[in-house]
């Protein structure tokens, strides 16, 4: 893997406020940490896609993995993720192979899904429209606007829980995602 | 008022589990208090319709105002609110005036909101996939399914993060609602 | 009451970080918060005793109301409260009154109490061992060394734990103040 | 070492409130918790002496190792220690290490520790004055009454906080205990 890629697997891990002496444990999170871990999940996307393009499907899977590893809660038991695309029966993916799935595809299981992270995308900004932080535990609400190869742009609505575990990681832990609605 | 509905605006205050002593605070939520606050909403939306059909949009405004006080926090500063059927540039309803607008209508600031619970909804029932409880805080992830006067049903993929506050109630401080995703 | 004892009674609700925006919601406690707490306690520990000497006891006890109304957490429903001189069976002072009659005694429910903050205290400097911050919850340890009129110094060992309340302010929570164990 | 000590070392945890179902994960605590906790801090101390008594400081030590690795925090980077009876330097026991020689002694580095664990106490009783429980902290203040092998009955004052982990197991990060004031 190419270290600029390892960096940002390690960009989740990586948020953390200095703190001023060694007998100083914090596991509160930041209004900067929430910003940093938003902009870590959108440079993660793009990665992925990018990966998927110069180097096919199993490096994106693999870079996929650590990405959901490093920034997502499976680990802490289960994660409240409803993607923008799924669909009944299948909508929630408590699971780490539903997630996975979700971004890469290839999974039997789950026969729907065709590779969000690999749809060729090459910008990702959110713009945050609230913020709530409370102990080890933050949410954020707004859009996220994605770019694709040839510069459409498409916006969802987003709202992701955050806490930081034990290690001072910042973790995803709940994520929805919505397409706009239309008003139709 | 009548007193079932003045019993129904206070239920959001009322869930909490009993201690052993008065010396025991806790601002801790329980499975049980995630479970009943869903319900509160679920039936705090059906008695708003009820009450509008009834008693007209007045009374049902004045209960819609006291559910929002006493179940959402808007007290707290903002809540991170992005309901249905709402578009740009009014997307997020971070103040009690958005919210307020979205469930009953009548507000000039907001000129495209008919009232969502004005809609004639007799009964709605929460679907949980997940849940994720850390201090104070709660967040739950899954379904809720309104049926209407004609006996129809709708579904919408729903995100309620939930804290403790001082006085020990259940306050909705970020609420994710979106309409299913039609695989098209 | 003079402006310098109005802004010390604040003290304890001006502790807070910036936030960027208005729709940014924070109640976790940072480092520099707790730190700035502690010497808030301290402070008022001091002023009281100046109050005490210069106004009399009533103002003294005035102003020991207003500092336990602001920086105690009482009003959330108990403190974890053991002073440093108090026996049994009222070693724990987890009321108010409790509290109140060991700063500034007075009160025959607590017939021992002399008044810790009436004796004479010109400096009070907290050094910290160690803090543990989770949440909105935050708990520090040390010794506290306070300099009487004549220039003596006692140390002491203290616990404090703090909360952030809905209001974003800093309330003690939990205090415990023991004499150091002389080693026999 | 024998069953009842292995059970005892896993005390710490087991202590967690049963949920409905896979799907939802809590990291709060709860007052049931938090009494089971100090139970099981009261039974480890017990269980040293035993073992002291009846196989030696060896054992004893890996007793001890076994119960500070279960019980309390210090994976978590320091922990808020004041023994009961510790002095100057070494009051604070941040680290392992001094939490262990505290309780078997032993380490030339605290030559003044004799080991309380090892004094041969054969009974231990939490009575607990107050609760505080916020998000996934409590904290809980009381005496703790030991017994002796002679029937003596010495009792401390004792401030405790607990954290719940990421894998959901209660760990003391805050301990304060000291010796009653005599009112002398």
């Amino acid at each position: 893997m190419k270290p600029a890629r390892l960096a940002l697997v390690g960009a989740f891990l990586a948020i953390s406020a200095p703190l001023s002496a060694q007998v100083v444990v914090s596991h509160s999170i930041t209004e900067a940490e929430v910003r940093a871990a938003q902009d870590a999940w959108c440079n993660a996307l793009v990665e992925i896609s990018t990966t998927y393009r110069d180097s096919g499907r199993e490096a994106a899977t693999a870079l996929a993995e650590q990405v959901i590893d490093a920034g997502y809660g499976y680990q802490l038991g289960t994660v409240l993720f409803k993607p923008t695309l799924t669909t009944n029966p299948q909508t929630f993916r408590t699971t780490r192979a539903g997630a996975l799935s979700y971004f890469v595809g290839g999974d039997a299981e789950f026969a729907g899904d065709s590779g969000f992270a690999l749809k060729g995308w090459t910008e990702c900004a959110p713009e945050t429209a609230a913020i709530f932080i409370t102990g080890n535990t933050a949410m954020t609400m707004g859009k996220v606007h994605f770019t694709d190869g040839d510069g459409n742009t498409t916006s969802v609505d987003k709202t992701w829980g955050f806490v930081k575990d034990d290690a001072a990681a910042i973790r995803i832990v709940l994520h929805h995602s919505s397409l706009e609605y239309s008003g139709d």
